[in-house]
């Protein structure tokens, strides 16, 4: 009897571990964790001025703007960050209007160096202000025909590492740069990394927990294809965002089998989806698994204050209960009721505090979840071939065009 | 031979209009097209204050986000709108620490009145400064326990109709009333919604395109779960959030055989979420319809200038392209690109220019799309018994605090 199959199936743990620590010869994210910061502190400090403007899309901006979003609310950075990420010129022309382009550094951020939104709104940035090395800087790879312009403009570069995938680029120059330069604590933000690194390849915590939620999502991808992420706290609406990148675009592939394979992320933020989409997490399809978040310590004294309504008599039970707990009995309201239906996955990640650490931790994690999330649907987590089409079609029709 | 059914299926086109007439009797958003706007307009001019701060959530500030956000970028409003809509203290802080208290103006909106997010912001609010009529406006059902609170103080309230479900109440005073405050003009937003309500009712072009697309996601619910809104501009954000909710929400229910229905809403922005989620649409699980929003006037001249950059020389294909040129090819490169694939179904719905005429137009006609698909899935839309259970599990924890 002979037998011969084509079949790519899931791999027990040890075998994927192994695949991982392999992997993480060639994949540059994961060894992020230990690099060295001290040429980002030293640009950073040189910086005079007050108007950071970061020019790029996608991978270049969204988890730089996770960890802002995160932390703006409770430091007080002496320098703003802007981000010029898209092509409507509706957008461009308000964030441009507020701010004061002499005092502004212009940060263009492309990892292939010919990102044509960018480079369409750094060309427009030329017409307003002379842009050499005294207000510009570039990170993009280090042999890009960007970087052949710095050179030639003498304008400073970081390099993005060929290796490190724009979607996964946080904790490269891409991030820590323009975060060095606002304020933001780089080395903490590489010590949550650690933390969440150390635990995951000693075979702690971490790896029993990411490697579970994986194979959770994966066996049952056909029955739950869609993996929320509820936020309870408004800071978190970058991460949601970066979130719904990473997770898209590294596992909506086809895979070694052939097969069109996709998880669908999808950020809600507490308490106000509740008042929205929780009814059809409740009474729809049972199609989602949801992972709740929620912040341990707001560090905020804002409380309810002991005042009767009149006619209002009957919320008096509110009184006196600061906002940081509200937030997470409402949280906890919810995910009783949703544990109560009993048909929905989900899980809890309390994050401690509003820091530098605890932001950087949640992302790592959620990088190398979707790493071994990929391994288990036997696909590629750092191409993205389904994109370039839409950028032939679009360089054609622009290069035939007269004008 | 004797025989029982209870099936609900499926009407055709002629008795489904038939109960949407009907029903018209009794849900009311379908006739705000119709109202009177003069009592909403002379409150509007009476107000001195330079801050309009909302306090409310979901239903309450979602359409008014909506149609704010799509204008602020081209009208010169000469006041502000802030959002008070969760409970996340930071937030609540931040958004507070950017005003002057005593030229703000509070609208506190909660149709049932006891909104427990909504009153303990409120009563933080009374800490700070003194409320009465001269500083706030209550905007809720006749008969409510809030109105009651402001018939005590004479603080000015303005109604929602008690047969108008929150997230249909964008063309109520809820909408209407802190829209007019800051200079939109609420007559052509009527006008817009007028349009569309013509057009359906009396079945015209809006009739057969609502009730083409109703059926088509309607028939293959099962196949097709995910109901994207892909939208050309970033001023549709606040459109895409509100429409998440509308959706979600109304269609999130168990139907009349007793099946979990729902359809899944989930919002993009392009050109932007083309450098991340169009990797999982083109090459993952075909699970989705996709609805792309083109704005065909963006009237903006900003264009690309006519500069090479050196070593940069290859993308000159770009320049003196407009903006508002570029981010409408972009939008068809993508399309293309799909409609390519072929197992994508999708539609393009082109709106014409930045305007209170276009943005309710496009928000009237979703109100109706979600009135035929609920029909087509024998569901009510209008009521959310799936988000009651956590509100109840929260009150009995709070009730059975100690303090």
């Amino acid at each position: 009897m002979k037998y011969e199959d084509n079949f790519h199936t899931m791999k027990e743990n040890s075998i994927l571990f192994d695949e991982i620590i392999e992997e993480k010869k060639t994949i540059g994210y994961y060894n992020l964790v230990y690099q060295d910061t001290i040429e980002f502190k030293n640009y950073a400090k040189g910086v005079k001025q007050s108007n950071i403007v970061i020019i790029g899309i996608g991978g270049s901006t969204l988890g730089t703007y996770a960890i802002y979003d995160f932390l703006k609310n409770s430091n007080k950075f002496e320098k703003k960050l802007i981000f010029l990420e898209t092509t409507d010129p509706l957008d461009i022309k308000a964030k441009l209007n507020n701010i004061k382009l002499e005092d502004s550094l212009f940060i263009v951020i492309s990892k292939s160096g010919t990102t044509i939104e960018t480079l369409a709104i750094f060309k427009y940035i030329h017409t307003l202000i002379t842009i050499d090395k005294s207000n510009c800087l570039i990170i993009t790879e280090n042999d890009s025909k960007l970087n052949n312009y710095a050179k030639v403009h003498k304008i400073k570069t970081f390099d993005i590492p060929k290796n490190v995938g724009g979607r996964f680029s946080v904790f490269s120059a891409v991030g820590l740069v323009p975060l060095a330069i606002i304020g933001v604590d780089i080395d903490a933000l590489l010590d949550g990394t650690k933390e969440v690194y150390n635990s995951f390849f000693k075979k702690e915590e971490l790896y029993s927990r990411i490697l579970k939620k994986a194979r959770f999502f994966t066996e049952y991808k056909y029955k739950f294809n869609i993996n929320i992420i509820f936020s309870y706290s408004s800071m978190l609406e970058g991460f949601n965002k970066w979130y719904i990148q990473l997770w898209g675009e590294s596992l909506g592939k086809i895979d070694s089998n052939d097969i069109e394979q996709g998880l669908t992320p999808l950020g809600l933020i507490g308490p106000i989806d509740q008042h929205s989409f929780l009814q059809l997490i409740i009474d729809g399809k049972k199609d989602k698994t949801i992972t709740f978040i929620k912040v341990d310590d707001f560090k905020s004294d804002l409380t309810i204050p002991n005042i009767t309504l009149a006619k209002l008599e009957e919320i008096d039970y509110i009184n006196q209960i600061p906002f940081s707990e509200l937030i997470n009995f409402q949280a906890d309201a919810t995910i009783k009721a949703i544990s109560d239906i009993k048909k929905i996955p989900y899980d809890v990640i309390h994050i401690k505090g509003i820091s530098e650490n605890s932001i950087a931790k949640l992302m790592y994690e959620y990088e190398l979840l979707t790493s071994i999330c990929a391994k288990l649907l036997h696909i590629n987590a750092y191409d993205q071939p389904g994109v370039e089409s839409g950028k032939i079609i679009l360089k054609n029709k622009l290069m035939d065009m007269e004008r």
